[in-house]
């Protein structure tokens, strides 16, 4: 098989649907209300590295260059869609402040600048190269959108030194970082000006992770920062989900790159280790708030999930790559189960608030449990916030929705895959591509190709899929179903069929026992207190009913009615009984899981338990 | 009705069965296994008064003092029974001590003589006045068992300090104390002695409580020592389980004893919003470990259940004082919980090792959850410890099992009430009764009465029974069945039927939605993994099957098999799957839930889904 590439996001336009209308929202609200937040929060303000001790500017946290960089990313991409000459002043701004504050030998990091210059590379935790490697991928974006590389230049000068203290003279406090992310950005700026050094710093450190104990303290030991074995050998995901996600983001680069068949192994392993063993249904990971990390095989509790937005985003990242250099739709189906819930349920309907966390119950009752003393066991919160202390997730969120559209189409030589269904318009070398569709409102795909005969056109079959209509028989491989383009107009509709369909965990999923989540294609849906009464472990859901689809404008997708079964009231019904409750039939409302928490607080659950039958 | 009194413990001899067998093993292992424990980590040498800092002393604890009274309680319970010199010559030394190192001023605490003296009685959570009020009932059970009183009189001396410190001079540094014991300590004294001033104090206590906020902290509210509302106005149970009913049954006292018919409002009203909304159906009570305390109504998690030993104890406490009060067979019905499930559970069954906490769920896999950092979510210990550093449960189940026939019978001048069945033979004034059954083996109970022509006797109809056979029709008042004792030879043979019963939670209880428990009689059912394989969650429970009863001489308790199913092995199962994973059905094996985690460290469930229909 050819070797695929990523049809870059600026070949492909999205032209209407759902995702267009978010997109919009991404650019007329989220990139502003994320950039205000950070200026009230003095995010910006700290590129004038004028905080000292006692004075009245905010005190700059080591992960603050890492959101900036992210929303410069952000708007790079929109850039690239449109010329803004307001966004564009900002980012040329912070250059100039980057330019202006950069150290004699390179180095530029606000935090270890102004506040602890003496634990410059010192402190493995303290997200130095992190913020670098989110800074490598803004002055990518932003040279992509404009053929601007002065950031890319200034950051050279830093790459310089990193290499100089890490690789030659090996005089840091550490060898590898603790927040992966200066891989993936090296191996993404390597892809751009193919020198060299890049790519051997980005190999340095993979290369050396698991190899020491270092940079442990009493909360944190080897498995949170995935230092616990030589990448190599690793093959189950520990740790820190975003950390771990964004480490085998860049193994996957590095072994496409390379061609290293035990990185490309220890990727493989990695993959089907989350996503058989650790992902939750809505494509949420790292279950545990401890470390926000990953925990034991099916430890997937519904109501303490972590589910870090960043870690939803991560994954699909890591998916995406995966996919280019084995091309199985196991790797774009996670990706599309990572759009529709993981990710987007970060952020609120009207683009101006997120969830860092993404439970998959919530019950209000149990906020007030500790009454009785000042502590309480640790819940996620139930509505979203426009910034938060560690505010990682809205910038991450809104550049991966404003470049989402370089996750749709691969191609090589001879082929051009189909790995996402929205209505676009490509160019791909000398060929065209057309999709029309509703999806996810329904599964009809229509695609139209000139330009490409001869090649071969190749359509994820989406794994969700139980039954679809294609015009002739084709063949499928590894999810594909592989059509050869025989006309220079070639065109083909597909259908996939999108039924109600009930999923079942795992039966070492614990917190699922007995219950089941509904899907509709690639949307998970939930059901929420404020259509259904208070009490949603209470009802039950009939299985055989005939449910209703309901068009939603607020919601984008459709809302579900089916039918179940509650308790009648109870209240004062003995604690415990010999007679089971009497129950009563009642109308069950479900709402696309992305969309919950966007109508108050209420309670929420995604799992629920089947009518006896 | 008349005025009931409890049939002393002295007056009732348990002829065999069950409890006799539990007595057995208190009286030979449990007494001095506690003791050698105590003695091992230094709780007897504290009565020495040598510790020094940086001695090779152990440092006191500010409860020891109520540890060895709770003790040397127990230990009179089994002179009462049976004399024993070894016991009696340990109590008379530690009487020795307690004389010769009580302060001029009557003033007598391990801690705040040798540790903190400038903090006697500064400190509202220090544990003084319930340490008192532990000696004061060891000194009450020693006056009864050996006619000795040196102890009381002791105490006295520290009781007249009390009132002065407390009650004139008001000089301490806290109105009421933080853990509740003095109260009903003094009014069981008052009983003893008939000293107006023991129940002048009781009152003082109980009314005075709740009436300001004092001994806060950063870890304790109002609630927690149930300081939130003067107790005539506490309608709902809050705050630490343990205290909050060792205060419930002072109120009781107190209300029996001034017939103060707010006290006895809130009594009920504080009991009845325990049994219906915050105990487990092992009589657990004080759900959560944050304050080792009861928390919002229906709130009732399994595998994190606090469920103190202690707890337990005091309910049945609570429950024993109110059926005097109100005969109502709620409350025997409580105590018969307690003594068969909540309390049994936290001794081992060679009477060594005991619990603090008693989940109702173990799940072993959740303990290696948090391998990536180095916290994790508190869960229970699942083995029994011979003793804690909180050691207050050990010697608790000891004195509680050494006179549990103090709760088995009540009377009045013109009625004989039999509350709870187990093999006997008592002295009621001028009248025998003796009491043959196998019970809880099965339901069948005779009763031979003679001496007591003209009375009424009568006899509890357990709350778990729907069904029983007496000789003649029989009234019943709140359910008691009431029989007129018209032979001075009189004899009564009553059947209770005790098949296995299904319980179904209030429907507000999340934790066990969907679910049911099992009992057989007064005795609660569990799985344990040892019998039924890992992952209990997964297994159903066919509730239609003809189950077989099956004597166990270990658990001295039938065990129950029973039909269910289980998921064929789905090692390589997918994560998500739209089609009901495959069952089949397996053997169900229950073991009664007070011998959980006897025969090594295994999952366990109260709690299971029925098989559907």
């Amino acid at each position: 098989m050819d070797h695929f590439q990523p049809v870059d996001f600026s070949a492909v336009d999205i032209t209407g649907g759902f995702w267009a209308e978010k997109q919009k929202c991404i650019c007329d609200v989220t990139i502003f209300s994320v950039r205000d937040q950070f200026a009230q929060t003095g995010r910006f303000r700290a590129f004038d590295f004028d905080w000292t001790e006692g004075s009245d500017v905010p005190r700059p946290h080591y992960f603050w260059d890492s959101d900036i960089a992210k929303w410069m990313e952000s708007a790079a991409y929109l850039l690239q869609k449109a010329p803004n000459d307001e966004l564009q002043a900002q980012i040329e701004t912070l250059i100039d402040r980057i330019a202006q504050h950069q150290d004699s030998d390179g180095y530029f990091n606000i935090y270890h600048t102004v506040v602890e210059p003496e634990n410059r590379f010192r402190i493995r935790d303290h997200h130095e190269l992190y913020c670098l490697g989110h800074l490598i991928e803004a002055g990518v974006a932003y040279y992509n959108a404009t053929g601007r590389d002065r950031l890319l230049n200034l950051l050279d000068r830093y790459i310089d030194l990193v290499i100089r203290v890490f690789c030659v003279e090996k005089s840091a406090g550490f060898t590898t970082p603790g927040h992966e992310e200066i891989e993936l950005a090296l191996l993404r700026l390597y892809r751009v000006r193919r020198d060299r050094k890049y790519l051997d710093l980005a190999m340095f450190f993979l290369n050396e992770r698991g190899k020491r104990e270092e940079g442990l303290t009493d909360w944190c030991n080897t498995r949170y920062n995935q230092s616990h074995l030589p990448v190599r050998q690793q093959r189950t995901a520990e740790g820190h989900a975003v950390r771990a996600c964004y480490l085998y983001s860049a193994m996957a680069d590095a072994a496409m790159e390379t061609g290293d068949a035990e990185l490309l192994a220890a990727c493989r392993a990695l993959f089907d280790d989350i996503v058989s063993k650790k992902m939750y249904i809505t494509g949420g990971i790292g279950s545990s708030h401890h470390g926000e990390a990953f925990t034991t095989a099916y430890d997937l509790p519904n109501d303490t999930a972590y589910n870090e937005t960043c870690a939803s985003i991560a994954l699909a990242m890591f998916a995406d790559r995966m996919k280019e250099i084995d091309l199985d739709a196991k790797y774009a189906d996670i990706v599309e189960r990572e759009w529709y819930n993981g990710i987007l349920a970060g952020l609120s309907l009207d683009g101006k608030a997120f969830f860092y966390e993404n439970p998959l119950e919530i019950r209000l009752a149990d906020r007030t449990r500790h009454r009785s003393m000042s502590s309480g066991d640790r819940l996620p919160i139930t509505q979203r916030l426009e910034v938060f202390g560690c505010s990682c997730c809205p910038p991450n969120v809104t550049r991966f929705l404003a470049s989402m559209e370089g996750s749709v189409l691969s191609a090589a030589d001879d082929a051009i895959v189909v790995h996402q269904f929205l209505p676009c318009k490509a160019q791909i070398g000398d060929a065209a591509l057309q999709m029309e569709t509703r999806y996810p409102l329904d599964g009809k795909v229509c695609l139209s190709l000139s330009g490409a005969k001869g090649k071969r056109l190749m359509v994820r079959i989406p794994g969700w899929c139980r039954q679809y209509t294609c015009p002739t028989p084709c063949e499928v491989q590894r999810g594909y179903a592989v059509f050869d383009v025989d006309s220079d107009r070639f065109s083909l509709e597909m259908d996939f069929s999108m039924p109600l369909t009930f999923y079942y965990a795992h039966p070492a999923v614990c917190a699922d026992a007995g219950k089941c989540a509904l899907m509709r294609g690639p949307v998970v849906y939930c059901m929420e207190g404020v259509d259904n009464g208070e009490r949603l472990f209470d009802l039950t859901v009939d299985l055989t009913c005939t449910p209703q689809v309901r068009d939603d404008a607020s919601f984008g997708l459709p809302v579900l009615e089916l039918r179940g079964t509650r308790t009648r009231d109870a209240a004062d019904a003995p604690l415990y009984a010999c007679d089971a409750p009497e129950r009563t039939a009642v109308p069950v409302t479900f709402i696309p899981y992305c969309g919950f928490a966007n109508r108050g607080e209420t309670d929420m659950t995604v799992w629920f338990r089947p009518t006896a039958e």
